[in-house]
This record gives structure tokens, C-alpha cells and sequence, in this order.
């Protein structure tokens, strides 16, 4: 934790974060703990279903641990699910195969008050994860960002089209947005959980920011992370904010503008380019390896992994994918990759 | 017809596809004919399946005219499908509820010669539209662009992640290319029918370019697209060819600039203002009302609608919605929406 207390951070990821450039960029991959690792299968098939797993500490910890141990990335992400918080403002929740199933809500009727405590095995696995990182692995907790929470609690699960919620957010904006301030407040208080007990930077994860059209991008991606990023500032100046608002396209720059975010998720769409001259002129940038070239492996993986930091490397950067590591990537691809970026 | 022979276009839709700027914008919606009319739900129920109502002259000219008679739009688009070139190079094609279905392809093994006699109905169709339409309404045909195509064939249906055919693109690039190619040609066959017959534009939709890294989106949405409208050009150099990358976010730009398209359609989630500033000072656009505003209807749809034809009417362009109408639109709301367009 020598990175929080102390002025500036050493550990490398917590450095690129605050705008430090790094020759070897620090690396992660989202969903790197997961079901493309048999160890993970194993546990996961212990813990009998995906909630328990979450909440289980001593499994959380676990499973957050096991990539780091094969592969040696820069930091662990916390074992947990964004949908953890529509589960504590009561909404139903389990995982099937095809995905997350939640009891659509219509409105702010069917929440009831937010239950703190059922989070709290997500601080515990975090303070066990903390104890058993070495040296310089920075710990990164996350949570949803408020439109996307929203989507998945309007439409009771993934969805292709998100007519449901937009529908709701056209035709009622003022339930809509009592819905994402309670969401908001939720999430902020879910982080503080998981800041409290060690982790030392955040993700918010946006992923279905490309849904909606320039005007609701403003008001229900733009303002309630913008929200969310000067309530987190306030209560835990130190903790950089990784903002990922994927599908966002043309409305990136204005995400970094707007948004307060100390880094930005580039999806697998965003040219490394662009981001170079119009993103990380302003903030560290974290991405964009597509999943499938992981999964393919091989020279295109090997090739494509030197293009993107040849590019990125000479700003503020952090390596990592486009979108999470797909279930059926062979781990020796992963290994291949760390081979690569570990130098 | 008028428009194709004599020099200058009369017609408003091609008037502003070949440059001009008119105060007020010709119109019309991509899935305008379709299952939010009832009528097209008795002619469908009347046809039995998808296909037959597609192939069918007399009901695919009915259907394309159904719209036009109700709400008087600039101009129809031909009634089919983008799926019959997969189903004339020999592939098994259904439409059930969830959508259509494909026996998936591995490569060209499966493929059989372009069979064009397949789609002669899709001309006979244009015709009778074409004799049936009034003066100043155009008639557009349209296909996919070669990418959409290749990830239906690939995928066999439509997809929430794209990973066969991703897959395919990366480990067998030349395979893929040689099933890229054989889709462009029998594409440009596919459009010189209708074209032909009398359609007056085309509509190239490439409704899944947006699941490419800027690597693939160059190789697989750029290039065959420029090929198929360099082919068109030179055998049809009067008829312009309006392009859709839908998703395309920061890729437009380069769409635009690359592929020789005379116009650009926006998707819902492209900034007016950016379509103003970076794409129709180079060419018309066309788009992009949210089409959950139309299906919400009432004042946000007014407001909305206001506020984009001020944006965009200052240079050439067509209003259309950002993607297709949703099933469930009350055709008032089309009514109402009609009566603010129509001046």
C-alpha cells in the first residue's frame, strides 16, 4: 500500500495512472480471472453458483489470485460482479448459461433500500487478496457504471437492443434518472467497500455507453460518471478512476473531457491512433488487443500486440484488451502474451 | 425516371444524393415497409414465409408501396432482404421468430455458383414499383455489404459477439478474402438487377462494421466496399450509392474518405453536430433519429426531430432514423411524424 501513503506511487500501474510513461507498459487483461482457467472451472464448480462465488471471500480472493500466479500481470482485479449491486438494492439476481437473469424492474417501486452489508464479503476477499500480493501488483477493485447497472435492472438481463430502458429513459426521464442517483449512490458506497480494504485504483465499467444516441449519452453516461468521479475525488482524493465507456466511439474525447476520469478503456473499436493524438494527450490509456486475436494466438496475436505498443508506448499507458479474455482462450496464449509484455 | 436520363436529377432524394442542399429534407425510414403496418402483417400472413413474400413480385412490390400510400415518404426502398445473395450462392436460409437462420458456413467448400435466375423476382419487383410509383418518389434497391454478408453466412444467423467469423477472418485471411470476393460479385449482380429493373439509388448496409478493430475495419469494411462501388461506378455511373457502416464511430471519417460512397448514413449514436463539422462537407448524410423516439412518439420525438433537421439541413441530407423501425411503432406516430417532414 506503500503506493497510497506515500506522495508518489511505485507500483508500475499506479504510476502510469498518474501520468507517468513507462517503456514496458504495465499490463492486465479484463476477465483475466475466469473460465478460460481450469483452476477457475474447479472452483467455480465448488462454490456450486456465480453469487456464491462472489461473496464467498476466501474464494474471491482466490480466484482474483490465480492469473497472477501463472502469468505475473501488473495487477489483480478483485473477483466480483457489477450486477452485486442491483442485488442489494434487492432485485433478484442470478447467472444462467446464456448470462446474468435479474427481475425486471419498472421503476424505483420494486428497490428497496440499499443493504451495505451483503457487500461485505467483497472488502473481506479484497483485504485477503491484499495480503497475499507481492511486491509491485497493484489491486484493482470496479464496479458498474450507472447507465449500464440501469440497463441490465431494466431489461432483467444482457439484452440486443435496450429498447426497454431507452424506452423508459425517453418517456420518463425523471423516474429514469431517480433510478441511476440510487444506482449512483449504491456504487459509490460498493467502491468505498472495496477502497477501504486495499484496492488502489477502480474501474468503472460502461459497457453499454454505445447504445444510446449523443443526447443520452450526456445525461445518462456523461453525468452520473462525471457524479460519481467528483464523490469518489472527494472521499478518496488518491484512488485514480479508470473509466471504461465502451462503444462510445465518436463520443470518447468528450467522456475524457467531460467525465473527470484519471485513464480511459479503449474497446477493441477505438483506433491506437487516434487515441494516441486525441486521448492520451490528456490522460493514461488502457487497451484495445482484440479478445479473438488472443484466443487465435499466434504471429497475428504476436504482431498485433507490437503494433498497439509501439503506438501507445510512447504516452501514458497501459496494455490490456479490447473487451474480457473469451472462454475458450487456450491459457497458453496468455502465457505467450506475458512472455511478451513481461519483459 | 426522369432523373437518370436527363443530367440533373429531379427527384428531391436525388437532388440532395448528388449534392444539393434543400430546405427541407427529402425523407425516409430504413424498415419503413414492414410488421409495425398492419397491412404488411396480412400480406405476410398471405405469403406464408419471409422468402416467398420477398421473391414474389406482386407482394414485395405491394410491400415496398404500403408506406409510401400512408405517410407519402420521398422514397420507397425496395422490399427484400439482404440475405437472398447468401441463399443464390447455394446456402439453406429460413426467418424464424428470433430471426433468420443459415446453415453456417466453414469456407467456400459449401458454396455453389451464384445462381442470378434466383433473383430475377427482386427485378421484377423494382419494375412494378417503379410503373406504380408518382413523380417525385425515388425507388432505392439495396444489399449488404460484403462483411454483413460474410458474418450471417459465418455466424448462420445474427450474433451477439461475432467470434466464428472474427475468428475465421484472423487465422484464415485468405479464405476469408476468397468468401469476401465471391459476396462482392454476386452483389454487384444482385444490385445491376435491380438497378435494371429501375431502382434509382443503392443502399449498401453494413449494420455490423461496427465489431472490427481499425485493422479489420480497413481490410473488411473498406476495401470491399470501395471495390463493389468503384464495379458500380463503372457500370452504372449515374446511380449514387448511399453507404451505411452502422457502428462505424470513429471509423466514419475514414469510411467516408475511402470509399468512394456518395452518401453516409448515421447511426443513432453519431453526433449531429460532428456529421455537420466532418462528413457533409464532403458529402450528403442521411440519419439519425433514435428509433425508439418514433416508437415513443409525442414531444420527445418532436423536440428531437427539430433540433437534428436544424443541425443537418444547412448541407445536403436525408432524413431516415438511425436504424430500422422498431416492431412495435404505432403508425400514428409514423403519421405524425410525416406531417412534420412533409412540410
Amino acid at each position: 500500500m506503500s503506493g497510497k501513503d506515500a506522495g508518489q506511487p511505485t507500483k508500475r500501474l499506479l504510476r502510469v495512472l498518474s501520468g507517468e510513461t513507462l517503456k514496458r507498459p504495465p499490463w492486465w487483461l479484463m476477465r483475466q480471472a475466469g473460465r478460460y482457467l481450469p483452476e477457475y472451472r474447479a472452483l467455480r464448480e465448488r462454490a456450486g453458483d456465480f453469487v456464491t462465488l462472489c461473496l464467498t471471500p476466501r474464494f474471491a480472493a482466490e480466484v482474483t489470485l490465480q492469473p497472477i500466479r501463472r502469468f505475473g500481470m501488473d495487477a489483480a482485479i478483485l473477483f466480483s460482479d457489477i450486477l452485486l449491486v442491483p442485488k442489494a438494492l434487492g432485485q433478484r439476481l442470478s447467472f444462467e448459461n446464456d448470462g446474468p437473469k435479474l427481475e425486471p424492474l419498472s421503476g424505483l417501486e420494486g428497490l428497496r433500500s440499499f443493504d451495505l452489508a451483503m457487500l461485505e464479503p467483497v472488502g473481506d476477499a479484497a483485504s485477503r487478496v491484499c495480503a497475499a500480493l507481492s511486491g509491485d501488483t497493484a489491486l484493482i477493485g470496479f464496479a458498474g457504471a450507472p447507465w449500464t447497472v440501469a440497463t441490465y435492472m431494466i431489461e432483467g438481463g444482457t439484452s440486443r437492443d435496450f429498447y426497454r430502458v431507452r424506452t423508459l429513459a425517453y418517456r420518463d426521464p425523471l423516474a429514469f434518472n431517480a433510478l441511476i442517483e440510487a444506482i449512483e449512490e449504491a456504487t459509490l458506497a460498493f467502491l468505498a467497500v472495496q477502497i477501504e480494504a486495499g484496492v488502489e485504483a477502480v474501474q468503472l465499467f460502461d459497457s453499454w455507453a454505445g447504445v444510446l444516441s449523443t443526447e443520452g449519452f450526456e445525461r445518462w453516461v456523461i453525468a452520473p460518471t462525471k457524479r460519481l468521479v467528483v464523490n469518489l475525488k472527494h472521499r478518496f482524493p488518491k484512488v485514480p478512476v479508470i473509466g471504461f465507456p465502451r462503444g462510445a466511439g465518436l463520443n470518447y474525447e468528450r467522456y475524457v473531457a467531460a467525465t473527470g476520469v484519471d485513464a480511459v478503456g479503449l474497446d477493441t473499436a477505438v483506433p491506437p491512433a487516434y487515441a494516441r493524438t486525441s486521448l492520451q494527450i490528456r490522460l493514461a490509456v488502457q487497451g484495445n488487443l482484440d479478445p479473438v486475436l488472443l484466443r487465435v494466438g499466434g504471429e497475428p496475436m504476436r504482431q498485433a500486440v507490437t503494433e498497439l505498443t509501439q503506438i501507445l508506448s510512447t504516452g501514458p499507458y497501459i496494455f490490456n484488451l479490447g473487451h474480457g479474455v473469451l472462454p475458450d482462450t487456450p491459457p497458453e496464449h496468455v502465457a505467450e502474451l506475458a512472455q511478451l509484455l513481461n519483459g
